[in-house]
């Protein structure tokens, strides 16, 4: 039995959420799209280790600089060819980003529209079509009674910018006075950073920060659709 | 590198918290409390199958009738001393249910506090103590937004009932009045179960079962401690 880790690795990217995939330069599935990761270095290897490095080694990211966290394992018998392969996947926000460097095992590496891959138009190696859903269905949920639309956003952003977030990753269109409204009414959510004004199209816009608070109460919910 | 699954099984007894804990008969940590779990049988078992392969054996619940849900992988090189092993965690919600059984790898099983596991007072073997803890944590986030509450309860319940989920899960007490308007205010989430009554306390109280939404909106978010 082989332990494996694989990242979905989120950003934004154009007002759209993107997903760092590789494509495969080994077998099995060569060729084919596929998330960042790979096996245990060795026995001793702590898995969250193990995630770190990878972010390193196939996206050139800090991890610890990075909203991470553990989505689950998947271990279904047949579901490498290889053999039996658990692997644990993470997944990762990452704030604006430069284009990502491919790493030691893959050929290339690019971030690529989640509505491509939840479309089923990408078709990724492995069960890994399946492992993007359950992390962008986990961020979707997050954002409603968490914090983490902030780790989307950079160190300042302005309200606007934290709209664009929630719009992107539950794929709809939201009433910015609305939005303004019920996140003024989420005590800690935010806070502002400072007299300075961010000037997009034309008008300054208030900075602000992550606030102290994880915990959004009362919650930001979905739109009913 | 070996592959288990563990079981964070949790109840409501006499309107308390409990967890389903082993007395382990076998090294490591013999006779130390431990929660319900073991190894995969062989390489192609799954470890959903595994997962309720283990309710079945070591307490004797059927895992297709109960909430089951993957609650992480731990990993970290020396949890155990036999070697690298790698446990997947399940959460497990059982309604009111009769004694356990001890199973195969078990002196004995019984339901504890979760309270006394929190505190510490029970020492589990392994990393058990903090599965626990992620677990209920799981509960009581899941709580506040999703129908869970139900999956404590038979088949129908009066709102008390229900209640006492909440407080029990959340360790808190709750204003019926305020309780009942916050559950009537989500819709779909219980529903009457018809023109019966259960009479407690002298009361006749009507009935209720889970509704049509696994999502609760609004949710029902803890009172701020």
């Amino acid at each position: 039995m082989l332990l494996a880790v694989d990242l979905v690795i989120l950003t934004l990217r154009a007002g759209e959420l993107h997903v760092l995939l590789v494509e495969r330069g080994v077998e099995p599935y060569l060729g084919r799209r596929a998330l960042p990761g790979g096996f245990l270095n060795n026995a001793e290897e702590d898995i969250l280790a193990a995630a770190h490095r990878e972010l390193r080694e196939e996206a050139d990211l800090d991890g610890t600089s990075l909203y991470l966290e553990q989505l689950g394992a998947y271990g279904t018998p047949g579901r490498d060819p290889r053999g039996r392969v658990v692997s644990i996947a993470y997944l990762a926000i990452a704030p604006g980003l430069p284009e990502p460097v491919a790493g030691t095992d893959a050929s290339g590496a690019s971030w690529q529209p989640v509505d491509a891959v939840i479309a089923g138009r990408l078709r990724l190696a492995f069960d890994h079509d399946q492992i993007v859903a359950d992390g962008v269905e986990r961020a979707r949920a997050k954002l409603e009674h968490t914090s983490l639309a902030t780790a989307f956003c950079g160190d300042t952003f302005t309200i606007a910018e934290l709209q664009q977030v929630y719009e992107a990753v539950w794929g709809v269109g939201l009433d910015p006075r609305n939005f303004y409204r019920k996140v003024q009414g989420v005590p800690g959510f935010i806070a502002e950073a400072g007299p300075d004004r961010r000037t997009t199209k034309g008008r300054p816009a208030r900075l602000f920060r992550a606030g102290v608070r994880r915990t959004l109460q009362p919650p930001i919910t979905r739109p009913d659709l």
